[in-house]
């Protein structure tokens, strides 16, 4: 019994929050368990990408033919280029039993989890919006201007944490890693995704209960 | 931020499945972090049983009181005795960031459901149907024919299963016992059950949105 079926984990949260980081941890410590989902994108190859690791690479066009034809779990469009999920590597993953991590911004999060409501939503955020300035001050890449539209959009976004699943603090990296994965180990027993299971068990007890024990 | 909240935890299942002995394990290993609820009961204390530790002892109309001003999560009559969870225990572990576990029968599980929608309600099954038949049989203290009533009742509870949150196979203790307690340690970090820890880092946010931070 208990067949496992693969999970669909969507990591995202707060700009600044370290959810790249702690992805890319997973990925190292788990990489015999989880795949990364390959997004598709209609922006060039940039030196060193390859077709199908980094990328699934498309035209304009082909990209607009996967929309319509509802290909896509998830898509945004960003600086004149698309980048979205495509539906059946990630199906094609999960039918073998395999889980798939998908890191992509809270908007493509809340589309996947209408596509596939089974998917699991982790939101990782700062211990608190001190921290998550501190660290965007801290990259020193951005102006203040832009530093200051960065929080304004967590502010706005924060209103769609209660729509994810679990709430990932993230103040140290290690211990939220291990959070991550067991997490998604405890959900794979949820009833909801033992439906097979919970039916083969009363189909046993449907013959035994008709007196075929003597 | 991230204060965490007592969880109820409802463990129950097919009789034979062995919620007893995990939810023995489960305090001994866990002591720290795990209250098991107390019952109350209209029977009477047998010797060395004590009032508070084993049961709160309360009579026939003392415990009909108890019902009708809804002090009891869930009660069942059996053998002329009422049993039940006493509401205002359970609230007070679980106010001061403490777990309980209960370990009751399937309808009261459900009953708890009703009045603590965030309970956690785990379901203990063995692996099939014939390990479920060979424990019943193992104990030697049962008639066939009880043992095919029993057969029965599980296959008519079978059909609960899809109303509780987690299925767990009993197929080894020690790990059985360390599933339950980190599937109670995941639940701990949804969403839903940190409502106010979300508020927290919305106002903290609507504060640093409107350009504070010059």
């Amino acid at each position: 019994m208990l067949k496992k079926k693969g999970i669909v984990t969507v990591i995202s949260g707060f700009s600044g929050a370290g959810k790249g980081t702690i992805v890319k941890h997973l990925m190292a410590d788990h990489h015999n368990i989880y795949n990364l989902s390959i997004s598709a994108t209609s922006r060039s190859p940039r030196v060193g990408e390859e077709e199908g690791v980094d990328y699934f690479f498309k035209t304009k066009e082909e990209f607009e033919q996967m929309i319509e034809r509802g290909e896509l779990l998830e898509y945004t469009l960003f600086n004149g280029n698309y980048y979205g999920t495509p539906k059946s590597y990630v199906e094609e993953i999960t039918a073998s039993g395999k889980d798939v991590i998908l890191e992509i911004e809270i908007n493509g999060a809340l589309q996947v989890k209408k596509f596939f409501p089974q998917a699991l939503l982790l939101f990782v955020t700062p211990p608190d919006a001190i921290t998550l300035r501190d660290r965007l001050v801290g990259r020193g890449t951005e102006a203040i201007d832009v530093i200051e539209q960065r929080l304004a959009l967590s502010y706005e976004q924060s209103f769609n944490m209660s729509e994810y699943d679990y709430l990932i603090v993230n103040d140290d990296l290690n211990s939220c890693v291990d959070l991550v994965h067991s997490i998604i180990s405890a959900e794979k027993y949820r009833c909801f995704r033992n439906t097979d299971n919970i039916k083969e068990m009363q189909n046993e007890l449907k013959i035994f209960s008709k007196g075929e024990l003597k």
